[in-house]
Parts: structure tokens; sequence; C-alpha cells
């Protein structure tokens, strides 16, 4: 998928909606239990429920690796449920040297045909660059996490006073652009979003934190958004998670329609669509 | 495993070798291909010709992940059959909030009972707290790594004049202790291994690129030792493609050989031994 594939989905939902498929055997209804593979029936129910809503899923990897080749069964089966126009991002955050690097690259891009993966940046640029040799495939760096202890690393000062953070994202620049370059910034960063925008204003951010982690949707909108949106926000636990009964599949749509409604209202008072 | 059981088997063994199992099905001899498991065939006559000369094996995720769920289940296998008084090293570099750290840790020292994983420090502390709380489990957080760009990041000075790397180990200090946390060293740090031993002289350092990436093992051993050994050194493809014939097996065997003799030796003459 593109970056103007991307665009034009999001001014067509009206939605710049993420789900996070963080799907845990111990918290998903428990009548789905009795199904061969639960995990799959879930993140089946909530794709059919939310599909028309979100611009993209995000199962995290490891929910799925837990289950061992199950699991990864399981993610290959939920990933080639995905409808085609939506985006699917591998949260992996993985990084490692080249050769490596390649082999994950090969494992998200080809063997499960995700459209994106997150990475951390700590072992530097050529462990990023195989991920962008692919034609149409995204590298998400984590630039600023959500997570409390994220800033005793992530906000360390250089020199010249700049953050780690800030360091990373300027060096990535060089890297490649922002026709397959994506940033994870938290929703909880929002002093820091206007500051991320100066350094890279076309890229777009993937935002989670929103939901049961705390963050404020309109807020971080405001911060975040450039001319083509450019900002993904993921919501996970607060939506797939809202409801246990036979019904959930209702209760999580009603729910993700309350947060792709909110963005509507954001996308139209920004004049986007 | 525990800090006393790696130095006995060390001492005993008189080796300090790990042995990197990332076994990628275009390079391993092509008579194994005629197998349904050609991946685990492979790592089996690996782990068979070379059990009495390695304290560890780390086979690298990615690797297997390539392979989805039948990857997953040669992992498994593979683990399964690794004698118990081996250290078993996941190097998946892994690193993501508390809730997802937790699920990674379930993975790999509960579905897949690997004593050790390798962390990316990115995220901070709380991304590596889970992996801690396991009995006789590791945290193995990456320091200094042997890619090129590394230091590209992991070299970026703070204003007193620390290096990122540096700054990361002192944090990480204050996690736990030398009982349950290794670092990652690159072989070919050497000008960083004394500084390094001056913020953690008793920590376990895991050493890869010895070998095809061009690593000194008498130099690193040096500079990198402490009265309990103290570094576990990571060889991967100059052991385990060395040859492709039919007889790979007793080739692996004698370049393992060939370099279990020298950390013998060194063991021998630092009087650890």
């Amino acid at each position: 998928m593109n970056y103007d594939q991307i665009c034009y989905e999001i001014k067509n939902k009206g939605s710049y909606l993420c789900v996070g498929l963080d799907s845990d055997l111990n918290k998903i209804p428990k009548y789905l239990l009795k199904y061969d593979d639960p995990i799959f029936e879930f993140n089946k129910i909530i794709i059919d429920n939310t599909k028309d809503l979100v611009v993209a899923y995000k199962p995290n990897l490891a929910f799925y690796e837990v289950n061992g080749s199950q699991g990864m069964r399981t993610l290959k089966k939920t990933l080639d449920y995905i409808p085609k126009n939506i985006f699917k991002i591998a949260d992996a955050k993985r990084g490692d040297i080249g050769n490596t690097s390649l082999m994950y690259a090969r494992t998200f891009f080809e063997t499960f045909n995700f459209d994106a993966i997150t990475l951390s940046p700590y072992m530097g640029r050529d462990s990023i660059d195989p991920f962008l040799e692919f034609k149409d495939k995204w590298a998400i760096i984590l630039a600023l996490t959500s997570n409390k202890s994220a800033k005793d690393i992530q906000s360390i000062k250089n020199s010249n006073g700049e953050q780690l953070y800030e360091s990373i994202i300027k060096n990535s620049t060089e890297w490649s652009s922002k026709k397959n370059m994506m940033y994870v910034v938290g929703a909880n960063r929002e002093d820091d979003l206007l500051n991320i925008r100066k350094i890279i204003p076309d890229n777009f951010l993937l935002i989670p934190g929103v939901g049961a982690q705390g963050g404020d949707l309109k807020k971080i909108s405001n911060l975040g958004m450039n001319k083509n949106c450019g900002i993904i926000v993921n919501v996970s636990r607060s939506i797939i998670y809202c409801d246990d009964s036979i019904n959930f599949g209702q209760e999580v749509r009603l729910s993700a329609m309350k947060v792709k409604n909110q963005m509507q209202e954001i996308l139209f008072s920004s004049r986007i669509i």
C-alpha cells in the first residue's frame, strides 16, 4: 500500500483509526473457547464489525508468538482475512544486523503479507535499511513511546541539548522519505508532538495510547495532523475488550464507531475532508 | 539456569562458546532438503556434533519466523533437543510496553523454554522488567552492537560526554544484578570493552561477531574476561556453514573444536581453569 492509497482510504472512510489486535486467550469472550482457533474467531468478529470504520489493523506479535506454531497459523489466517484496502501493521518492534533484518523483512512482508512493521532504531540505519527496499512496504520507527520509562532513554540529551528521539528522527530522514517511513509517537507525548512535526512535517505518525492508556484524541489530532491527515491513531484494549458477552461484536462496533465519528468530525473541521 | 551453573559449565567444559543457530533453508547442505523438517535435521546434526564443546546455543528468531508456523515448530523441536545443561538464548531483540513484554517473556521462557532473551533497551526499564521476574531466566540487553551503523545511535554523547550505550548500561544496573542480566557487546568493539568492564565488572557479556564478522577471540577475551570468565562468545556462520557436504557434521565439529581449544587455552592461561 503506498502513501497516496493510505491518504485516499483516510479521506474515503473519514477515519484514521487503527485497531490493535492484541488478542489474548485469557481476555477474549469465554464462549469463543469452544472453537478450534478461538483467537482467529475473535479477530474475525472484530474485523467483520469494524472493517468499514478503520484504515488499519495492528496485530502485536507477542500475542501470537506466545501460542507457538498455532499462534503463527492464527496470525496468517487473520492477515489473509483482512480486506486488501486496509493497512496491515506488524507491531513487532524488530531491529537486527543487516542479514537478519532482511530475514525479518521477508517474514513480515512476504510470509505474512503485512504492509508495515514497527522497528526499534537502537541498532541504527543498517538495521532498518533492508525493510526500506520492499516496494509499497513501510518501516515504522519507534521515536517516542507511550510507556513510563521511555523518557529515561529516549529523552537523554546530547551535547547540543537535543533529545535522543530527536536525533534519531533527524538521522532517519536521510534513510528514506515519507513514502515508506512512519514514526511511533505515544498519544501521551503531546508536548513533544509539535516539536516532532517541525522535524518531519510530512511523514505519517502512528500514535498508540488512546483509550485504555489515556491519550486524548482531539488534542493529539490537533497537534499531530498535517494537510494529508498524517496520523494513524491506534486503539486496542478499549475497543477489542469492551465486552465479553456473545454479542461482543456489536459492542466492539459501537466502540469503534464512537472513535471513528470523533475522527470524522476532526477531519471535517480540519478541512481534510 | 543460574549464574553459578553457567560458571560451572564454562569451567567444566573449558569453553565459553555459543553457537548461533541462524539456520537458513537457502544455506544448509542441499541433501537435507529431502527431510520433512530440514532445518531441524540441520540443527540436530549441529547439536549432536557440538554439545560437548559449547556452553550455549543461540537461535536467531528471524530465521524461524520466516517459515511461519512451521518455523515455530522447528524452533520448539530444536529447543527440546538441546541438553538441559546448555544455556539457551533466544536472539530476539524484543522490547515493548509492560503487558506486551510480559507476553514475550512468557513466549520465550515458558512456551519455548529458553533460558535467556536478547532485548533492545530503547523503551527503557519497564520494557525490560517483566523479563527479570522469571526465576533463573535472563535478560540480555543490547549495549554496543557489532553492525556498522550501531555507533550512529549507540555512541551519541550526552551533555556529560557519556555515550548512549554507557548511559544505558549505567541505568540498567539499577534494574537488577549479574544474577539475571547480561549485555551484548560486539566483538569488534575492543576499544570500548575495558570501558564497559569498568561499569559492569561482574555481569556476563554476550559477544557476537567472532568468525564471519571478523572479531579476534584472543583480544576480546583478554579485554572482556573477569575472574569467572564473564563472557560468552557467539560464533554462527563460520561454524554452521563451514561445509555443505553430507559430512558437514564432522566439519562443524572440527570448526567448533578449533574455537573451543583456543578458548580452553585462554581460560587456562587466565587461570580460570
